[in-house]
């Protein structure tokens, strides 16, 4: 098991290092139960470098590291920073590198995260960037998965939606089949997951996914998790195709009565109109609970990171 | 006395209750003045979603949880949140019920502040809901006449200026009608506290306003405190009459001269032009030591809060 | 030596003093490096008041308090505050003096800071006001010379680039006569040091500085230390003589290698062109640790004004 020096990739673990994470982050949410003020990273800085929005992984972010008795600094756009007076990107990172214990960096362009790590002599986790890759929603995803379901290996999970520009569904997708779980592709017509990438996870970990066009129990054999991502209709240019669309990959409590009462429903949010809000009520509804992990798995990563374990 | 759930509006406490916030306020403030760090919310978060911006309420917010050794994140504007990407209210603050221990919630829409309440498991503080409700204000406006005067009950208190606009004024009436303190309405024509109110608090009560219309003593009898709000003259089409009416409203030293030197003069601060800057080095400026008092305040709300007292 | 009751202007410290902070620094330098947690700030808040933006300073400022085991909260533009509601400069200082323990501001009105450190009864550091004085970058530029050189009275400080305009120069040629160090001014006609400054330095100090045109080993004896700014060269009509001085004011590989190894560079930060990237990997290229250097000193300062030493 490889000791963890920086998070850039869900490709760059494999299933043992997952687990460890997992684990870890299981700790961390027993001790958010607990309400026992945790100082696993007192005195202890992390720079929030967003050169693009994003709430809810910026506030995860930033609830991990105080949780975990630590603090925070930075920024959630570039407006009023030095970036916007010219500074190179590998500046900006060197000057939080002389700052801070642990350095998360979200960028709009693709690599900008594993770069920082060649630069950054503390720690980088990416938090997402371009349409490349997202680690740390990955694992909150699988800590979702093992929360509720126990051995993820043992899965039957169903990514439902725009796979084709959905980068969470692709790296969720790229990490279930390394656990070698029963996966079903669920898309419209043109917005089906990359052939490249069901090419290279069938060749890579001998996982054949299933496909799907319609959330329909004929197409989807007993499944135990539903991951839902917005369909961007907008994309459509005939209204009735794009209305029905809508319609047909909206979850509502019908169409979970046509699913076993065991299965959950995991979104990464914000959601829009995909999810019925009537669905908010039923135990299926793991959504707001998911995002919650991204507190525990976040602290593990940052407990691993800065204190070398 | 009931044990306290939500910070809503002070019409859901008593005079019980709010005597015992207002004490709990008073040991803050000591230990403030005594510059012991306090650890009554070590470990423990607080959210500050702000939909509209206030920088006084958001920093003595910030002021308080930090006095009490905790920590918060959040928005001061919804520029770059989920918001802006079309998620629900309701679902913003379901993500921070996931994360944190406390809500402090500001937005334009009146009842947002209950209905966010209604969403969250974790306590919610309104920190003003559109013309509505501020029940902090109201809180640190009491405590600031307690602490300068003693027994609320027994106070003279003026109010100046738009009584028909001004929120803090609204709530502060009532709450001192509940004390069943002598209260002078002082408005031009036009710009006075809507007579429902007026009317409400008679039939509950049995509190009867005097009414005025000019800072004057033949008007205001002995009044113990000024409480003071910005007229926007602006609203007025005649020019001479908005020029008449800023300077009669306008506190200077020279009117002050003209009644007890006991009185202090209290404003919900910003001020503009309506207290003269030569009142600030007087006695009776208390307004920005009223400023302060929102910490301790604060402090005591979150208290109350987080450990269910 | 003087107790130290705010922070200005460099101009208010003598030798003695910027000797004792500079001391303080690095006590705090190498409790950074052991990595261990530090009270000295326990429970106590700074207000960052930042009225024009200033990544760097205001992050590095961030880091201080939280180093010291303190906290912060404020501003990093006027956008959204009650500034841009028409409060007064005066009022927004005395809310904050209300709230925190010490106040950290900048603003590009001169003067700014130091009637702000009138108004509040609480320290008051200057973090840049106007063209006029930003005393904590001199002090964290003295805590390099001295870290790399030991007697900043001893050293060889060539002053690089527009002169004319550049705050951090103007402060830091000041600073250096105060020690008697040798200087020399390196710009190109017409952004010259302000011949005023450089006569006031003579007659107070005695000191001389030498002056250059060129970055040439013959313009420049023996130098121990390069601290290099921008010249704004499309301030320059002709665009053939801005290019020529682009080119004769970069900081290369080869232009070092015409001066002594033990030369150290430095640069407040962000750089643009001035510097070659080349450089940045020579033992020369110190102005990232330079950066880094703010932490320890601005921990310093805000060490010696809440624990009055």
């Amino acid at each position: 098991m490889t000791k963890i020096n920086d998070v850039i990739s869900v490709r760059d673990f494999n299933v043992d290092t997952i687990e460890k994470i997992l684990n870890h982050a299981n700790k961390m949410h027993e001790a958010l139960n607990a309400k026992k003020p945790l100082e696993n990273a007192k005195g202890r800085l992390m720079a929030t470098l967003f050169f693009e929005p994003s709430t809810r992984t910026r506030y995860s972010f930033e609830t991990a590291i105080k949780r975990l008795g630590g603090d925070t600094w930075g920024f959630s756009s570039t407006e009023g920073t030095s970036v916007k007076k010219g500074e190179s990107f590998i500046d900006t990172i060197r000057m939080a590198d002389q700052y801070v214990d642990i350095i998360v960096v979200r960028h709009p362009r693709e690599g900008a995260a594993r770069l920082a790590a060649k630069v950054a002599e503390v720690p980088v986790i990416n938090g997402g960037d371009g349409g490349n890759q997202h680690p740390t929603q990955t694992l909150l995803d699988l800590f979702t998965i093992k929360h509720y379901k126990n051995d993820i290996s043992k899965q039957h999970v169903a990514l439902i939606g725009d796979l084709k520009h959905g980068r969470t569904t692709r790296s969720l997708f790229y990490a279930l089949s390394m656990y070698g779980a029963e996966i079903t592709l669920v898309s419209p017509p043109g917005l089906q997951m990359s052939p490249e990438l069901v090419e290279e996870v069938k060749e890579q970990f001998d996982v054949t996914p299933n496909m799907a066009t319609e959330l329909d129990p004929n197409q989807i054999d007993d499944p135990d998790v539903f991951y839902v991502i917005r369909i961007q209709v907008e994309r459509f240019a005939d209204p009735l195709e794009a209305k029905r669309l809508e319609a047909a990959y909206r979850i509502t409590p019908e169409l979970l009565s046509r699913f076993s009462k065991n299965l959950i429903v995991m979104h990464p949010l914000p959601r829009v109109n995909e999810i019925d809000p009537a669905v908010d009520a039923l135990p299926q509804a793991v959504y707001f609970k998911q995002a919650g992990f991204g507190v525990p798995v976040r602290m593990a990563l940052i407990d691993l990171l800065l204190n070398k374990k």
